[in-house]
C-alpha cells in the first residue's frame, strides 16, 4: 500500500530466513561466528575473485534454503544484484539456481533495494516465496572501481573497504517471528562530490533524504525505533547525516549505528573509514541484527542501505557522484512496537 | 496476482503515455516518423557519447510526461535500466528527474522488466504512477562492450548493431485504451555459446523458454496474439526460437516478429543481423506497436525482451553466455481478445 510519497506499507510479509557467507577479514570482525560461512582465504577456494564472490552468493542462497527447508524450485523469484558491471555474480547465481530472476541494480543500496522489491511481489500475491540476495567481494570491487589489488595502491583515510561477502533473504505470506512492515524508496541526491575515495560524504545527504521521507510518509519519530542503521556511511559519512537530519528536526543520534562501523573491530588492518559495499549492510542486517531481533533485544529496526551510483568512466568524464539510499523496517512480531 | 510458476496477471494496470527518441540510423529506419525526437547526429548535440544517451533517456521521460500532461513530481516511481556499467544513463537521468527510483538490470530485456516491475507496483497499490525506461546507444555500448567506434573493428555477420534510442511508458490505474494484462518473468538459460558477435543464439533459447512458460502459465496459445515480438534475437536468433518452440509444440510461425528485424530497413547500411541494446524493443514497442494497437490493427500483443547477462570479463575468463527474456502482454481496452 502506498504510503505518502515514497513509501510502502506491507501487512503480510513475513521473514522465512536469512543467508550469509563472508571472507576472512569479515570472519575476524565481531560477528564473524554469526554468519553460516566464513572463508578463511579471499579467494574462497575458487579460481578467481569473481568466481569467489559468486561461491559466497551461492551459499547464502543455499543456506537461506537450508535454514527452511526449501528447495530452489518451490521460490517463484530471485531479486539479486551486485557490484560488478552487468551484476554478473547475480546473473550466473541465477543461472544455476534457476529461480526466475530480477536483476537489480543501486550500488550498495541494492540489498535493501531487492528487499523492497520482493517484499512488494510478496505483498501484491505476484509471488508466494521470493529471495532478495547481494554480494560484494574487496578484490572484484577494487579492480573494476580502483585498481587490481595486487598493485597495493595507496588509499587515503576516507576510503571505505569493500566488504567480501554475501546475504540473502527468504520471504513469505506465512507468519513468522521477523516481518517486513514498510519500505522508502530513495530519490537521487547528489551534493557535487566527486572524490570516489569518499562515498561516505556522497551519500550521507541521500540518506539523509530518504529518512526524513521515511518519518514523514509513516509519519513516525526516530526514537519509534530501537536502531537506525545506515549501510555504508562510514566514519566520514555516518556524522554528516546526523548533522544533516538534526538540520531537518529529526534527532537519530542516539540510536544510529552504521553497517560500515559495525562489521570490523577497530583494530583491524586496512580498514580506512569502514566497510562498504552491497554485502556490508546485508550480513550485518541478515547476518547479525536479525538474531538480536528474535532474541527481542530489538523490537524495530530501520535499515537504510546507501548506495553511490557513479562509475568509472563517470569520474573520468568529471561527473559528481549522485546517491541514493532505501530503507525497510524489520519488526519483531509480538514486540512492543 | 500469481499465474503459474513465472507469470504475474495485472487486472488495473493501464497505459497512460509512451515516450521515445532515437539516433539518426533509427530515424532512417522505417518507423523513423513515429518517434517523438530524433537527432541526426550521433552526438544527439551533446559533447560525448554517454551525455548523448543520457538525453536520449531524458527526451523520452519528458515526452511521456508532457503528452499526460503531468509533471516529474507527480510520478511514485522510475524504474528505469540501461546498458552501461552501473546503469550510469538510468541513474543520472533519476538524479534529474527526482522520481523516487528503482534500477533493474536485465541487459536489453530491461525494457520488460522495468515495466513488469513497475505494473506489479501500480497494480499492487504501491504507485500510483510509474514511469518505465530504459536506453541505449550504439557507441557508448561498443565503447564498453567491444572497442571504441573510431577504431572501426570488423564485425562478423551474426553481429547486432546496438540501437541507439530511449523509450519510456507511463502507467498507472486510471483506464486508457490500452492495458498492461500479464507478465512472465525470465528464468536465467545457458546454452553454452562464448561469442559476444552471437548473442541471437545465445538469447534464443531464453525467449523459448520464457514464451513455453507464459503459454503454460496462462492457459492461453500462440494464435491468442495477434503479434508476438522478441527483442533483440536478429535473423540469427529468430529462426532457432520459432524451431526451439515448436519442438516443444508451440508454433508461433505465422505470427512472430523481431524488432531487432524491424526496427532498420533491410537496405540500411551496417545493421548486420539486425538491431539490438535495451532500446531496440522499447522504441519499437513504444513508439510503433503500441500505435498499432491504438488504431486497432492489433488487439493484444506480447512483447518478449531479451538479454544476454555476460559481461567483458566473464568472456575473458571463458565463460558462456547466461541469457533472459521477460514478456509482458499488451491489450486494446475494448478489443476482442
Amino acid at each position: 500500500m502506498k504510503l505518502g510519497n515514497q513509501s510502502w506499507k506491507f501487512s503480510n510479509v513475513y521473514l522465512q530466513s536469512v543467508g550469509t557467507a563472508v571472507g576472512p577479514k569479515e570472519a575476524e570482525g565481531p560477528f564473524g561466528d554469526q554468519f553460516d560461512v566464513t572463508y578463511q582465504n579471499l579467494h574462497c577456494d575458487e579460481d578467481n575473485w569473481e568466481l569467489a564472490e559468486r561461491k559466497l552468493l551461492e551459499d547464502a542462497v543455499n543456506n537461506c534454503l537450508k535454514k527452511k527447508g526449501m528447495t530452489q524450485d518451490q521460490v517463484d523469484v530471485f531479486v539479486a544484484g551486485d557490484l560488478l558491471n552487468q551484476i554478473v555474480s547475480a546473473t550466473y547465481n541465477a543461472r544455476t539456481n534457476q529461480i526466475p530472476f530480477l536483476g537489480v541494480f543501486g550500488a550498495c543500496s541494492s540489498s535493501m533495494e531487492s528487499l523492497a522489491v520482493a517484499s512488494s511481489l510478496v505483498e501484491g500475491k505476484f509471488v508466494n516465496y521470493a529471495i532478495a540476495g547481494v554480494s560484494s567481494h574487496n578484490a572484484t570491487a577494487e579492480r573494476q572501481f580502483r585498481y587490481p589489488t595486487e598493485y597495493g595502491g595507496q588509499k587515503p583515510g576516507t576510503a571505505t573497504a569493500t566488504v567480501t561477502g554475501a546475504g540473502a533473504a527468504l520471504i513469505g505470506r506465512e507468519v513468522s517471528d521477523i516481518r517486513i512492515s514498510a519500505a522508502t524508496i530513495g530519490k537521487v541526491v547528489d551534493w557535487g562530490i566527486k572524490d570516489p575515495f569518499d562515498m561516505g560524504s556522497a551519500m550521507a545527504p541521500a540518506a539523509a533524504d530518504t529518512l526524513a521521507a521515511h518519518f514523514s510518509d509513516l509519519a513516525v519519530k526516530p526514537t519509534d525505533y530501537d536502531l537506525i542503521v545506515t549501510g555504508d556511511l562510514s566514519s566520514v559519512g555516518s556524522p554528516i547525516l546526523r548533522e544533516l537530519l538534526l538540520e531537518k528536526g529529526f534527532d537519530i543520534t542516539n540510536n544510529h549505528n552504521d553497517c560500515g562501523l559495525m562489521i570490523y573491530r577497530p583494530d583491524q588492518k586496512e580498514v580506512f573509514a569502514g566497510g562498504s559495499g552491497c554485502a556490508c549492510s546485508a550480513v550485518v542486517t541478515y547476518g547479525h541484527l536479525i538474531d538480536l531481533l528474535r532474541k527481542g533485544m530489538y523490537n524495530k529496526i530501520l535499515v537504510t542501505a546507501t548506495g553511490c551510483l557513479h562509475s568509472p568512466v563517470m569520474i573520468q568524464q568529471k561527473e559528481s557522484m549522485p546517491a541514493i539510499a532505501h530503507a525497510v523496517v524489520f519488526e519483531r512480531v509480538g514486540g512492543v512496537s
